[in-house]
């Protein structure tokens, strides 16, 4: 087990120094500032018809006294201002834009008249409950809001340069210390998790340890007896906000044990992992072994029990919670987008504090299928809910498969997950890149440029790769001042053969250790990784009760799936033999350019049912059938129709 | 198709000529005097300590004036009484119990007391909101209550002979034709059916036609534009009862179209076939085509598309409703125990007025299957849901799966199935046999004693058979004048081969119509019936996703089921190989006696997998298993575990 503090948090580059230009990753992030950002303004404005109005910016102009109203929304609905200008920002740094850098200026002037003259800063609170401010924090989110204000204004702080945001935010987080610190009476706690990993990346950037300490004893006090919830929801304020909590699990909120005490995944996805991110920032911190260790058991619970092939998380659509082990239903599950964007930023930030390549393995999994399968790609639909099998027929309204869609949905009113994917596709460059002293990390096989400063010296980093659709990387790397350094290579766990050549040369596996390959560097030289990409049938754990005589097929981090576009409906009758071996034909033409996999298999015909009969005792008719199947993340932007990642596999001769 | 009218309704024949002592069914109907009924008798008084109290008894004591207290309960708390004295009535008819029933005509004494002058007669209303009559049909139960209270009076009058409570329910009938009644203003319908087929049955017993036209006045109202429920919802006298019926669906409750146009079977399965029961009646004594053609449909609808091997209905757990065709979920459906008792009640109707035993084969299935499993062996426990594959650990409070019991509930305060399944259980007899004009109708193969008047001439009826784990049957008839009737026998649509002998004589298949073969007999005759009922490995039909790649074990009537008990866990793991024969062996020790069927299969092994793997590119290994299965009704007697029906098939060779 890797223990912390053995080496410096890795950080990543500035946005600013990287330049992508990836065939696969550019159709996705250009449309951040092309078509998401534009389209989200329009929908924070309430302009975009047949949406559901937002009222996100009109509730900050009642706030400002700009105007009178009411507030509209969600309790949180700040949230997709703050997401929309973390987004903003880190799409200025790789793409400036004077106007929409004006824009955002603006935004944070009339945010700044929002708050008041205490630094309380919540459109919901201010205008329709100043009364109730910190009453219910179980349901009222005034600390997950705040916690999106805070990332976005320390984003916007690093991409501009200028502090204005930050300033309010520094004095909305000087009240909440004010209020929840350890030396004050409330000791309340997030009903959702999301301002501690916020509070981390206020001390990073101010270096201002009380945030720290603040974020701190947000995650150690959850969980203990009394549980807070229960109590705060007994005093004569409080007032219930959402009817469906009634019966509140503290499990749901992850409050049912302090969180050292965790030994298993429990409750909300989404809330779950962005916890647990913060204390793997505050393990390394404190070097806190016992946190760190929780983070660890945590981590290894999700990623070997309860995570999809496809890095999805959040096994029921009641509640969308993780469940129990192995129990991960392809149809009917709930896999957020946002949970696996957490589970991202949570995995990043494991592999920050222990230089473990596996880390990167699940949170590539997660970017490159749920993440990305989570917006059309014309940027304007987005899945909430990510399952591995569909059949459009029976995701039925006011039924128990009613949270499945079987296509994207337009932008929501209450909208968490397509701000969240914008912010992460602008913010791509955090994870492809990292360094340590002496050290250039490559996470992530992106084409582009980046420049990096390691110490006092500057190095360039060149990448060309067709990744994931071809193995093959090649890294030109210049350094001027013919100093040594470290370049860090993951070697992701699915590549079972490589090479790599460094000026020709092949190093073998010199200097491989935890999943990164570590190349002493110096002056210019010409990298080629050749990772072996060769596409697999690849099996659950056959615990996994939803998945056992099936298989899945991959490529690299790519999970594919099968559509009824192009093999027909009832995809539950197909087989796939898997003693036949993966074709892949590279469509120039498809969905911007795709591999596409085939495979033979069989499957069960209907030629012997008459369309009366639904039970009988005939023998199986089999057809022979070969199917196509398509990267999951490019799913339902074609036809929608049958979907099926776990597809059945043939056992006969 | 059988048109309507071609025969007389077959009646059943009347509960005190039948006589049963079966080894199959002892063990259930003799819990209905000796455990369900005085069990739910303390239940309704609120002597049965931790369970939930029921209020009923108290609930009437309040509404007769008899003490002071407020209405508890759900609104349509009074049908436990109702169907607690229905059972009490069949019961009775072959039971004899002086003491029983001079507690239930004390109870009856009770409901006259609740009962006020104009003839209403509802505890809720009448002590909570009597100013709401009638004012919200959709949530309020009324026609639903007055319904099971007919129900109840009718069987009760049948057993006895007393008429005090058949008074009672003829007073509160007459109100509600004087309400709703064709030349009345109020032309609404109940938003729960069963007042319909309780209408037809008051008026098969009294004759009284004006019952049987409010029947039809309610059947033929009911979906037409605009729809009653949302015209009743914006009157300002209504006031909603259920929270969860915001937003609700026509669908829901079959009132979405006129029924006449209904060609799928769509909403809340049991509020369907109930009222697809009155509707079969209507259609008969109205010769009305066109109803009878609905009936049709809707019934092949279900058969055919949307029922469970096992006769369960109701595909979704939310709003425990049909869904699409072929959608059967095995582990996530609702297969409510109350919606196969009326599809039951449907199919019996629909035989009744056909003559075709094609409508018993779905009435056996669902007897046989889903309602027997509906109820521990001890009489004390109940499912509501009636999954088909369970994994004990996956069916968490509070998630997706939340409404599917891994075990039997004890009964609760709002108990639909278990009186359901008690006035079920003790009505059997009405559908073992069933006579016409000059016709002894054998439906059911149990083992006892009738007696039958045709015409006016007696015949003696005993059937001696071990069925179904046995596929030999004898009948013994009796007629003493000589003269000639027909025995119509029931030869199920699972049995391929048979042989019936007459008094030795081999009779082929002469006299076979649609279902039943008529035999012509005089005087005494010894009848010797031998069904093939060897096990068979069932298939569904492809298009049902759940099922493809799997098989069901069935034997005669019964579907068997594998539990965890005698196969281990995991058993999604677990494949059949359907080349190898299924074994029989019947076991006297188990489950009262039963026959275990053992085939022989694969099971996918972990010994390849390390607890820490969830994903791997691995072949499978596989192990030799056998596999033995019992049938489905006594699932979860023994130690609970996990179960499967629909189990995978060994493809390989």
């Amino acid at each position: 087990m890797a223990t912390i503090k053995e080496i410096a948090k890795l950080k990543p580059l500035p946005l600013k120094d990287i330049s992508i230009n990836d065939s696969f990753w550019n159709k996705y992030i250009k449309l951040v500032p092309e078509v998401i950002i534009p389209y989200q303004w329009d929908i924070l404005n309430d302009r975009v018809e047949g949406a559901e109005p937002s009222y996100c910016i009109s509730n900050f102009r009642i706030a400002a006294k700009e105007k009178e109203g009411e507030f509209h929304g969600a309790v949180f609905q700040d949230t997709d201002v703050a997401k929309w200008l973390e987004a903003v920002a880190y799409s200025l740094e790789w793409n400036p834009d004077k106007e929409l850098e004006q824009l955002a200026d603006e935004v944070i002037d009339l945010i700044g008249e929002a708050q008041d003259e205490t630094g309380y800063l919540n459109t919901y609170f201010t205008i329709k409950k100043p009364q109730l401010r910190w009453t219910n924090l179980k349901e009222g989110h005034e600390l997950y809001t705040a916690g999106h204000m805070i990332e976005a204004a320390v984003a916007y702080y690093k991409a501009t340069g200028k502090d204005k945001f930050l300033k309010i935010m520094i004095r909305n987080a000087d009240l909440i210390c004010d209020v929840f610190g350890e030396d004050k009476n409330n000791k309340g706690y997030p009903g959702h998790q999301e301002i501690e990993l916020a509070l981390v990346k206020l001390y990073e950037v101010t270096g201002n340890k009380k945030y720290l300490d603040q974020a701190k004893a947000f995650i150690d006090r959850r969980g203990h007896k009394p549980n807070y919830f229960e109590v705060e929801e007994k005093r004569p304020e409080y007032e219930r906000i959402f009817p469906e909590f009634d019966n509140y699990l503290p499990l749901y909120s992850q409050s049912h044990l302090p969180v050292r005490e965790q030994k298993t995944a429990e409750g909300h996805a989404v809330r779950a992992v962005y916890m647990y991110s913060a204390m793997a920032d505050l393990a390394y911190y404190y070097n806190d072994k016992e946190l760190f260790e929780a983070c660890i058991r945590l981590w290894d619970n999700i990623t070997t029990k309860r995570m999809y092939i496809t890095g999805a998380i959040g096994s029921s659509g009641i509640l969308e919670r993780f469940t129990t082990d192995y129990d991960l239903p392809n149809s009917s599950n709930y896999g957020e987008t946002c949970a696996s964007i957490g589970l991202a930023l949570f995995g990043r930030r494991m592999m920050q504090i222990t230089g473990d390549g596996k880390y990167m393995d699940v949170v590539e999994k997660a970017l490159y299928n749920t993440v990305l399968a989570g917006i059309a790609m014309d940027g304007k639909s987005f899945f909430y809910v990510n399952p591995l099998e569909v059949w459009p027929d029976n995701c039925l309204p006011r039924t128990s498969m009613e949270h499945v869609k079987p296509v994207r949905q337009k932008w929501f009113g209450v909208a968490c997950c397509p701000p969240n994917i914008a912010r992460t596709l602008a913010s791509l460059g955090e994870y492809i890149y990292a360094q340590s002293d002496n050290t250039l990390w490559v996470n992530l096989f992106v084409e582009g440029k980046a420049k990096v400063k390691l110490g006092d010296r500057y190095i360039n980093i060149n990448t060309e790769t067709r990744f994931p659709f071809d193995g093959k990387i090649k890294i030109h790397l210049q350094e001027n001042d013919g100093m040594e350094f470290s370049l860090a290579v993951r070697i992701p766990g699915y590549v079972k053969m490589y090479s790599i050549r460094v000026d020709g040369v092949d190093i073998g596996k010199e200097g491989y250790e935890k999943g990164y390959q570590h190349i002493r560097i110096s002056g210019q030289k010409e990298i080629e990784i050749n990772f072996d990409l060769t596409p697999r049938f690849v099996r659950a754990n056959p615990l996994v009760r939803a998945d056992s005589g099936r298989v899945a097929v991959t490529k690299g981090p790519l999970v594919y799936c099968f559509e009824e576009t192009d093999n027909g409906s009832n995809l539950s009758a197909c087989f796939v033999d898997t003693k036949q071996p993966i074709t892949e034909v590279y469509r120039e033409d498809l969905l911007g350019g795709t591999t596409v996999l085939k495979v033979k298999g069989m499957k069960i015909s209907q030629a012997n049912w008459a369309p009366d009969e639904l039970y009988k005792d005939t023998e199986v008719v089999w057809e022979q059938k070969e199917l196509t199947a398509i990267p999951y993340c490019y799913w339902c932007n074609r036809t929608p129709g049958e979907m099926i990642v776990w597809i059945k596999e043939y056992t006969g001769s």
